[in-house]
């Protein structure tokens, strides 16, 4: 490169987080019929939503209120924090990226599972940061005591944990976060990406503590509100440190439909609540096709469900199987987890259109 | 601050780059009647762009296309450049950003007129640049000399020029841009803010060659294309510089529909053709307004005019005396342009409102 860029910049090496599907559809010259590799809420958002949103639609000539009153507002009231306690950005990633630049000087150490979340690896990389990865346990669950260790060990300044996690789907209850909290590093700051939050049992999520210094939490309108094109989640966090990324975020980066949108859907709890039911019985019906063919799947908290299989090299046949029939799923790109299949929970047609050529791809797959 | 923050934020002191009129209109306790402050295209958007984003609106569950192929393979037809010289981001703040964090090592210098865009002035001094501020000449026009002869003596790594200019409106010939490219010193990169572009005369902008590797130049779709509130603008810059870009931008942080409605407004360029008309017949009127009431107007190529008066403290009594009538304009923030009222440019029936009020206010102002 022969321009004069930023060290962190020369010092990186290219990565793309996530290849996209319309990517993917350019390369292979033809469309998927079922989208099931993004997590993505096939059942829309909110009738609610979608209303204030079209009423919005004109309106959008007009920058966003940069300070997003009307969606923090909300989400003070039902979570019981201050609106000081909460800030709003592009998306999970766009917080991420915020937290991440906010604490990370090029060198610091910092700490995941090995084959978590690629975007949140992809901002620290790129703010110089140096990633110490812990394998998932055997049950494919977060490693909490060997997380904590790391931390501990390698002196870690922030520490990522999503939960209910993705791509295993598993979860843990509010008692192992405490515990992990109690066992990291003094000075190690907690990051829980709870994007799959709402797919959980409520009651054992931990307890909503916005100025534990400890922790930030995360959150996001992409999974059950369905509204992962619309770019908007958020950070719970202790009031000063939201006024740490109010000195960094885009202040104007959100769209307006996109507040508009979260803020009703806010106001329509019943269907999120919809969209949870019927990715349990999508769930259900995954895990009981999984059972049909042999295939063993993960217990789930989110809106997929992970099929397993023998190893990385069978999971990608799998793969290029479904790719062929014109199904977009995700793979965890690092062994062991590699073995799995993981699968959008989508609409009813579209589960019963995937269980057919799930069927027919195994059958192949076995020979 | 007791958390363990990155040294650059430590050191930074708080900023924000804009009040937007949600929160003023939440201290006033009152709406706006005339929202004139953020040169926003009151003319709105593309009757076909809104078509196209209703018509996607449901599909807002499904993430965006993190290659934003439909936008950007449109513009390089347009602009005769090649795809990878494209970077498509959240409006130009989120580009900026991404270009700033690209080239910016802490204490770096960067180059700017004194007065112009505060959020580039955020990006600078959240990366720890150091902003070397160039007064604009009396006749309010960037002044090129003196910005280069400062790149020169300070060594920059950026010099930033909006042309046409905001806050002052004035444009910049490719003859003097030409010029300023020639006179900087080798290795300083002209980031040229062409948010306006559509505003000034085609054949006056400087040619469009892509890989110039002393130039970034960045266009947006919230001013001509009325979409403010969608967050959707581009850098065009030589493939190298893209490709460095791409290992730091937020992939999928541009909403679906902003896409959409972008792709289908430059299929529309008749729309975006008829604002620009629209806005030249409204700073006519502006102008012809100033003319009546004694106060003269600098000569404007975007969607905005600015009334000057005879100091800061007038032009904030002006301010306030809008403010009061429900009127929301902005004023520069340094001496000595801060004399300036600058006023959007808004439809017939807004502008009629406003020239009633504004003759009031200028009664009023001079007792």
């Amino acid at each position: 490169m022969t321009a004069r860029y930023a060290d962190t910049l020369r010092n990186m090496r290219a990565m793309t987080p996530f290849i996209g599907p319309e990517t993917l559809e350019r390369r292979r010259g033809r469309r998927f019929r079922y989208r099931l590799g993004a997590n993505e809420s096939n059942f829309g958002m909110s009738p609610k939503a979608l209303a204030a949103l079209e009423a919005e639609a004109e309106r959008s000539y007009w920058y966003c209120d940069s300070e997003h009153w009307e969606v923090r507002s909300r989400l003070a009231a039902l979570l019981g924090v201050k609106l000081e306690n909460i800030v709003v950005g592009e998306g999970i990633d766009g917080v991420l990226g915020v937290i991440v630049r906010a604490f990370t000087d090029p060198g610091d150490v910092i700490v995941t599972s090995h084959g978590a979340y690629p975007t949140f690896n992809y901002h620290v990389l790129g703010y110089g940061g140096r990633l110490e990865f812990v394998p998932y346990r055997r049950d494919c669950r977060n490693d909490v005591e060997a997380l904590a260790e790391r931390a501990r060990a390698t002196g870690a300044k922030l520490l990522y944990l999503a939960n209910p996690d993705n791509p295993t789907g598993t979860f843990l209850g509010h008692d192992a976060i405490g515990h992990l909290l109690e066992r990291m590093p003094d000075g190690c700051l907690l990051i829980l990406d709870e994007a799959y939050a709402e797919f959980a049992p409520a009651s054992d999520l931990p307890p909503m503590d916005a100025e534990d210094p400890r922790l930030i939490r995360l959150r996001t309108f992409s999974k059950a509100h369905g509204m992962a094109g619309l770019r908007i989640g958020y950070g719970i966090a202790p009031a000063e440190m939201i006024d740490a990324f109010n000195r960094l975020r885009l202040h104007f980066g959100v769209g307006r439909l996109s507040q508009v949108a979260a803020a009703a859907s806010l106001d329509d709890p019943e269907f999120a609540a919809s969209v949870v039911a019927d990715v349990a019985h999508g769930r259900a019906e995954y895990e009981a096709l999984g059972v049909e063919l042999g295939i063993p799947t993960l217990p789930s908290m989110t809106n997929f469900v992970p099929f397993e299989f023998r190893d990385g090299a069978e999971s990608d046949r799998m793969l290029a199987l479904l790719d062929e029939r014109d199904v977009f799923v995700r793979k965890p790109g690092v062994t062991p987890i590699d073995r799995f299949v993981r699968v959008t929970v989508g609409t009813a047609s579209e589960r019963a259109g995937f269980a057919e050529i799930f069927r027919d791809s195994v059958g192949v797959l076995r020979g």
